[in-house]
């Protein structure tokens, strides 16, 4: 209960989301069809989803040599998602979507999160892929790769990543030349209805839903690199195409054809966590499955040559946000099952000056003072996170659909945000989901509870789609700095406002203050990073920045939600509904938590930044 | 390498632990002696522990309904760990000890914590068994029980937690009653050669060696009350005594029988990690293994009646360093493991004014500002901890055979610092296992990598032997309040005297500082959180406290280890040696960082604690 209501605070006390109807793409919609899509989304969450995390953890992919086998469960979730509309959610009506604001499909999807992120990782990035061919690719392509993945009737892979270039894309080996010898359609290369048609050979590492016999076919997208009359390839991002790549060969008019395209299995990767995605190393073009009688995957140029990276982007920060929220959600399950398990679980008493009475029946652990400070700490870590993972969604609405002014500031907004929305919740909702451990005692170390596997299934988060160093160096060495400082300043911008609506509120003035304190240290350390104008002492703490930078817009998002909180207490909804008046008590009191325990973090994080201190950065090999 | 020369230096540089050879009980030993036995231990653990360490997480302990069968790895492993005669390192000579001290005999279990947790925990377990008995057993129960463990041919469990009482010890519903039916002995239950008969009735939980085949008998020490006349128990811990029940029974003459007492396996706990080491639920004297027709586990009372939980503190305090080290150990294999790696993967290159240059090779990623980062919290935590854990070993050995006033200092500081030699690793160590998975990137994610392993078998340590809450309220509660806060006082004379030391030396003066600056704040918050005297706010961030508490011990251990390097860096035997004067340098560059971007992070914590803050522990239940 307290997820579904969360989130509908979220999106009508704070971002107001059902302003979106009137704009003209969500003209037909109101906060009941969005109330609909949500309670859909929950019931199947619950009943499709969630009875299955443990048993996909523990029954992985196999692959016998011939065909990946998943747990019949996996196809059969999958099917009731997609069965409901909800892939295209939010896509334009004649691709068979219901045109449902960004942040009611993302509202959507934290149910699946929270349910199993290894089944949600498929729609996740079937998604991505379909919303990447709908930006870049030509009407063909849309009709044929992106429509049946929408559909659900097709699965979808970004492959971005090789066994020698993960961090490092600009060195990545994946060549992929014109077709000149033809796949045995007849038609040319370049003359292709499904765009340039290229062959390519490389091996891609890490690809989640790489391989699989679940629907009608897999849609990859690969990064390679055409090489020159020379035979060389242009060193760097710069030299990188966007490909797409079907496991079974197309027919230009979309038929999907039985003839498998050279695309092989090189090998299940064996995960900690995320067991139920599988995650494959992939060969393409190795002759495996010769087309035409040639070594050589078929896959078809989208977009421009040399700009592979810039659309395979649309993917990418997608993915990161999405990362995000799985991340807060694998805490959110974990924060669940822990404040269930501590209602329950009798275990001590309370001390009093006078001792404990140990003749006296012993309480539920809910009321320990540090038990309830681990839940709190989950609550601000997943409520907030969740809240700002609704943000940026709603900040993609405004970049699509708001006011060009709207528009603009929310490009910029999200752009600066991405790296903390991928980044924040990855860290923090994993230290969340050790809380949710540590309150079920060794109960929670045994895999008869779900919180250790919520545990190693968040592990990943920091990792992929842009470890968190990449991330901090994303932030302050591009992100910050970018337009002259302009998306920070944007930021500044939203944060003073709401410091200045929140310093004349009992109860948040001094948060306010704390706040707009935070807001001048992060521009202040910027500026210091930066003092030298040398990126190696500028970043050389840039993960310690990200962290600081992290606590900063989770503060202003908890003290936006405080502010959210404390006009509902005027309203008083809230207190009508069977929730009672402690679901908004409860907001503030994370808001408390929020300023006096995590937000002080920060001084120890910038400090580093600020002095440009080098101590690591300059350590030599011979003194680990 | 590392390691071992980091013993070295820990034990020679710094402990000065050839001293304690003047000490009578040590007189037949040497630096030669310390250094074959390490020799010894590093080839054992390196040989006999590591290389199965992955095998028994693969293969967990199985139960057919009659036997526990483990990987036959595991007894050939402790087969020969005790044939080398480490079990007794520390023992007296009459009981087949060498009389090794402490610090030596802790420093040698280091390399077997660190090349198999798992396996390593049975030898643990056992010894701190034995050590209990020989601390509270009469000479019969010692020749009987404990002799048998410290030759390796038995093992030790300690059973404390029921299902219903894990960290509420008084809780425990075991009863004991005394043998009256008897035994089939013909010996009445008061005149048992191996003490007061009892029959024992009752659930124990996570115990951890308590069902295998292995060796010739398992003798557990078993916490259980004794009704009084009226068929009661005494509330609370008063009533506890300490039994030893062997699963086996045994003649008095020391005999093992084949005849099983009545203990038996309830079911197997399956564990995230430390799958290696066999989890039971035992039922005692639930019938199954009737002894002389009468259900009832016989068991033998040790120490007096009542005193049970303080004869078991011998063990657990012994258990919660130990727990501490190992946790230190596993921070310390993903630091090895993480460092190879960083060495060998190249990825990326430096950044520089003008850029990359992508044509140039890519470097090991150990050049990167951020893994050095990384490498450097590893190394700060994982030295530093082994520095704590030698420290506290001493600290026995000074109890043990320092002078009188050495031992009364070493005792209130041993009991000072335990909370923290348990939590503070197991807390950092296991950020210093996700910092290793995050060095390996996507790699240290799988199973094919040992980081993930690590990072799982961690998770344990701040939940066993005390959770990091109940450290907390031992250490705020207890430790820094009792006689009058005089163990507190030791402390504080302690890390004075290095201040002033390291204040004369250069480029030390401003840690000193900072050190004196945070004992100070740990002074002022201890007062601060007790000025009103109420231990619902003084202990309400109990746990807070612990952790700037913990910080400011590390920050005294690293400023100590300084000092030692510095003095080494003027003796020169360092930078004579194959290491080089990177060594050294390598020290002092980790007490930089953990005084740079570990120690200003006490301020947070201590916030909180010194405003008795009471956002979590006055939270309502339905607030969450």
């Amino acid at each position: 209960m307290s997820h579904r209501a969360t989130v509908d605070f979220l999106l009508h006390d704070w971002l107001n989301a059902e302003q979106l109807c009137q704009r003209e793409r969500h003209a037909e919609h109101s906060r009941e069809t969005f109330e609909a899509v949500l309670d859909l989304s929950e019931k199947l969450a619950t009943e499709q989803f969630a009875p299955h995390n443990r048993l996909v953890d523990t029954h992985e992919p196999e692959f016998d040599g011939h065909a990946v086998t998943l747990p019949e469960v996996t196809p059969r979730a999958l099917q009731a998602f997609s069965e409901a509309g909800l892939m295209a959610a939010s896509k334009d009506a004649e691709l068979g979507g219901m045109q449902l604001p960004t942040v009611v499909e993302i509202a959507s999807m934290s149910f699946f999160y929270k349910a199993s992120i290894a089944l949600a990782a498929y729609p996740m990035l079937t998604r991505g892929n379909a919303n990447t061919i709908v930006a870049h690719g030509t009407p063909r392509q849309i009709e044929v790769f992106a429509k049946p993945g929408l559909e659900g009737r097709t699965f979808g892979t970004m492959c971005l990543s090789e066994p020698q270039a993960g961090s490092s894309l600009s060195d990545i080996a994946t060549k992929a030349v014109p077709d000149v010898a033809g796949d045995g359609s007849g038609l040319s290369w370049a003359d292709d209805p499904l765009g340039p048609r290229h062959r390519l050979t490389g091996n891609k590492m890490w690809i989640s839903g790489g391989e699989h016999e679940m629907g009608e076919n897999i849609v990859h997208l690969v990064l390679a690199k055409i090489p020159g009359p020379d035979g060389k390839t242009i060193p760097g991002v710069k030299g990188i195409s966007l490909f797409i790549v079907p496991r079974k060969l197309v027919k230009p008019d979309g038929t999907i054809t039985a003839t498998r395209n050279d695309v092989a299995l090189a090998g299940l990767n064996h995960k900690c966590g995320y067991r139920g995605t599988v995650n494959t190393l992939l060969n393409f073009g190795e002759g495996k499955f010769p087309v035409n009688g040639q070594a050589g995957a078929v896959g078809y140029l989208i977009g421009k040559p040399g700009e592979g990276l810039k659309c395979m982007f649309t993917l990418m920060n997608e993915a990161r946000t999405g990362v995000g929220l799985g991340a807060t959600m694998l805490g959110y399950a974990g924060y669940e099952a822990s404040l269930a398990y501590a209602q329950q679980r009798p275990q001590g008493r309370h001390a009093s000056a006078a001792g404990k009475d140990a003749s006296r029946p012993q309480v539920p652990i809910v009321e320990h003072a540090d038990v309830k400070r681990m839940l709190m700490a989950q609550k601000a870590i997943v409520e907030g996170g969740l809240g700002l993972g609704l943000l940026c969604a709603q900040l993609i609405d405004d970049e699509q659909t708001g006011t060009p002014e709207q528009a603009e500031k929310a490009g910029l907004l999200l752009e600066l945000l991405t790296p903390i929305a991928k980044s924040w919740p990855s860290e923090w909702a994993q230290e969340a989901n050790s809380l949710a451990i540590q309150i079920h005692g060794g109960y929670g170390y045994t895999r008869d509870f779900p919180v250790e596997q919520y545990w190693r299934d968040n592990r990943l988060n920091m990792i992929h789609e842009g470890t968190h160093g990449i991330q901090g160096l994303d932030l302050l060495g591009r992100k910050v700095v970018m337009n002259g400082g302009k998306a920070l300043s944007v930021l500044a911008e939203r944060i003073s406002q709401t410091v200045q609506q929140a310093g004349q509120v009992e109860g948040l003035a001094v948060h306010a203050n704390a706040l707009a304190g935070a807001l001048q240290k992060v521009g202040a350390t910027t500026k210091a990073a930066w003092a030298t104008n040398q990126p190696d002492e500028a970043l050389a703490n840039a993960t310690c920045y990200m962290q600081a930078f992290g606590h900063t817009v989770l503060a202003w998002v908890w003290l936006e939600l405080a502010l959210a909180a404390k006009a509902a207490q005027q309203g008083g909804h809230w207190c009508a509904s069977p929730l009672g008046p402690g679901f908004l008590k409860g907001k503030l009191a994370a808001c408390d938590y929020f300023f006096s325990y995590e937000l002080p973090k920060i001084d120890a994080w910038l400090g580093v930044v600020s002095r440009r201190d080098m101590t690591c950065a300059q350590a030599q090999a011979d003194w680990f």
